[in-house]
């Protein structure tokens, strides 16, 4: 194992984080919070020159093997969630420990399930670190700090793989960098484009950007306790929707409509697919909830906005679907394990994975009656070997058992039935609401045993990296192994 | 596709049962019944002559495909089902049709849901022929008929391997009839052992035998509407819960302890895993509900009553767990999705195919690791090879989906959360309550629509016969396929 990377590519990390601290500092600055700032500039400080010291010299050796990659995933998420709580704890905007990296946690693995009960009670500094957390991480740390540093020598794609969702990446040209360089910048177009939207539905700057952040890492977090329902507009609801579509998708997409290739663009079947839900969804919703609104429009107002922030993990609230009928809360339940696009910046299982495991099962069922049939499994027209085949399947696998033996810990906390299944669900997906009083859309974490916020990070973590890097972590034995 | 054999063994079947029809006949005679007897006597006159007739002439080819093994496996409990639920709508004890094969399914499948509300009020031969299918279904159907008529020719194995639950069929002996042959003489001699036990017990033979059917076929109908907890002993609690265990072994063990190759029968690794997973849960839920019954000994009298009822997926209650804490209650729903032992007459995944997949999702993590790694994984002695971990894969990725699709349907219902998700859980493992008021231990299933209770229907079926042969019944475009 590469340690001298390791330890060099956590400490760019935590310099990248010091520098990054300085924008909610000078937020609170301008907003006249001057304790508030101080104390973040002291973080930022810290973390700056500690960063710059540790990676003055450069490794000697950059390679890394899948292993590395995958592990300093995991470990670089951990210290940058961990260097992320500090505002929360010094401000005393969040005095306890496990809630403060709760939030941070939720913050950046975009899942925006919060501990907080009164949003609007907090410096606005560490409001806008808040919601910038579900921004950094909705692209990755990591592909964030390769955008920007001259990191890593040759075997980056292995950190890009482990940190980019879904079941496989394509690079849009041949360096890492430079593919990570256009991600971001379609990240931020995109995201300036919707503050300048919702400005024009009257909201002001600083919300404005608020929700463009939660929406570009399909986080959820807003700075309204009441969530989009606050601003209570058709029109803010309608610019958020399509935002948050656009945010599901791949964003291969959007460089291939940018080189204006739109017929392969168009031709991507995960998207088909991915829009045919949320079209199906939001019919069956609408005609399902229609009793409870007495109008198609209000309705489908409703629906459409709850179907589009479910799928695409954001979690936003305009409607408490607690209220709903139980199919419309099961239809979002569903939406929260299919999940986003691979390669958005969403969560769950992705649409391509639930795609091909869907046509694997087919093929299987054929294979009972015809034993001697061959798999011919295609997806985005390429054939999809036994190896992606067979690590999907253990991927759905790992994940149903790790749902269910987190729901069996989570049973500690003696709450409900629907409250300890559905937090789970919106953890390991990163929705952020849940069902039910407690966890559900107007409700929050807060009531959670601290034991119980420590498996929901967890469960939050493994949801944002795909499993391994957390997973791994926790397998010394495996990892001692030579080979 | 062999269609004149597929009707003979259909046939044959319904000749079966309309003789297995005479008993709860006799019975209702015995009771003083005479209405009753009458009623029952010419359903079991009428499909034993109609068997009769057209099973004289025996098929040419007797040779079956997989293909159609699996098939008739399918259609032959839907017959089966069917005819089986005459007695109880013409008798007028069950009314609805939909409710009569409700319970009926319920009793093949050894599930145990039930929609009855007063089984008390039910005529002898009626509550007889109730208990009787779960006996008669715990075995498998076919593999009863194997047993007792010169039924078929070269390939039962097919029809074998389809019916008896788990991943793989041992043959105990080369010859199938023979090996159906020693599981029913093992049966039997275990039940009337049971009734004997229990009869100490100041139970009367009726009682007994009901409950020694149910034990049995690990199914869960009681002729006491409060079930076990009806007689309140804590000996009978004891003998149900020992014979409740015995009976959710893989028979093949007994076999082996006939021949006295102990050492052979105590190695089974499925055997082992099946009781450590027993003594953790009682442990655990007697520890979690010491505070509900304030001593231990009382804890554990429930708790392991309990446990073992659960995972053996029979379903008996002797405490209403809805009052057990959270913690209890996610246990009793883990012990129901990992169910039985393969080969035995229970449900759920299997302890089997729990541990091979456990071990699988072990080897894919250090497969991340060492992409070059083999993976060499043994049950029992055995190296399994590629294909098994493909279809056990393959099989819980199905599972889940039936069950969370299963979950979209039954929400239409319009109950909670936990209603609708353990209702679905229980009957796919086929153990019978659920949680909840609704159909949880003291609930039943009468207040579900007769939608929710046709796709329960399907989920007992799919869950007793393991998928397949249900599903295939209704994907006509592969079975027309040539091949």
């Amino acid at each position: 194992m590469n340690y001298e990377m390791m330890i060099y590519v956590i400490m760019s990390i935590a310099k990248i984080e010091g520098l990054l601290l300085f924008v909610p500092s000078l937020v609170s600055l301008v907003y006249g919070e001057y304790k508030t700032s101080m104390q973040i500039a002291i973080i930022a400080i810290v973390f700056t020159i500690i960063g710059f010291i540790t990676t003055i010299k450069k490794p000697r050796k950059s390679d890394l093997f899948t292993k590395d990659g995958i592990l300093i995933v995991g470990m670089a998420w951990i210290c940058f969630s961990i260097i992320g709580s500090l505002p929360f704890i010094i401000t005393g905007s969040i005095p306890s420990v496990i809630d403060a990296l709760f939030e941070t946690v939720s913050g950046f693995t975009t899942t925006g399930s919060s501990i907080l009960t009164n949003i609007e009670d907090l410096p606005q500094g560490v409001v806008f670190w808040r919601s910038f957390t579900h921004w950094i991480g909705g692209m990755g740390v990591l592909v964030f700090v390769m955008a920007i540093t001259p990191l890593v020598g040759s075997s980056t794609m292995n950190i890009m793989q482990a940190e980019v969702p879904g079941p496989s990446v394509d690079k849009l040209v041949p360096k890492t960098k430079q593919t990570a360089k256009i991600l971001y910048t379609i990240y931020i177009v995109m995201t300036l484009l919707e503050v300048v939207f919702l400005m024009f539905g009257n909201m002001s700057f600083f919300d404005s950007l608020m929700h463009a952040f939660s929406t570009a890492g399909t986080g959820g977090f807003s700075n309204k306790s009441n969530s989009v329902k606050y601003f209570d507009s058709a029109y803010i609801d309608g610019v958020i929707t399509v935002f948050t579509i656009f945010f599901g998708i791949n964003f291969n997409i959007f460089y291939l409509l940018l080189l204006r290739k739109f017929s392969r663009a168009f031709k991507s079947e995960e998207l088909r697919w991915y829009l045919i839900i949320i079209i199906i969804a939001t019919t069956m919703i609408t005609i399902n909830t229609y009793s409870v609104y007495g109008s198609v429009l209000k309705a489908f107002r409703y629906a459409s906005f709850q179907v589009v922030t479910v799928i695409s993990t954001t979690g936003f609230m305009t409607a408490d679907f607690n209220l709903w009928p139980s199919f419309s809360q099961a239809i979002l339940i569903l939406l929260m394990i299919i999940g986003a696009c691979a390669g958005s910046t969403g969560g769950g299982l992705k649409v391509s994975r639930v795609l091909i495991i869907f046509r694997y099962m087919k093929s299987e069922i054929k294979k009972i009656i015809h034993p001697r049939s061959v798999n011919n499994i295609s997806f985005e027209g390429k054939v999809i070997d036994d190896s992606t085949l067979r690590s999907i399947s253990a991927y759905l696998i790992l994940y149903s058992f790790i749902i269910l033996f987190s729901f069996l810990l989570i049973s500690i906390n003696n709450f409900d039935f629907q409250t300890n299944m559905s937090s789970v669900i919106t953890c390991i997906n990163n929705v952020g609401p849940g069902l039910g009083k407690i966890c559900g859309p107007v409700g929050n974490f807060s009531s959670f045993s601290d034991f119980s916020k420590i498996i929901l990070i967890f469960d939050m973590l493994i949801g944002r990296l795909e499993i391994f890097p957390i997973i791994l972590l926790f397998s010394p034995r495996i990892l001692k192994r030579r080979f």
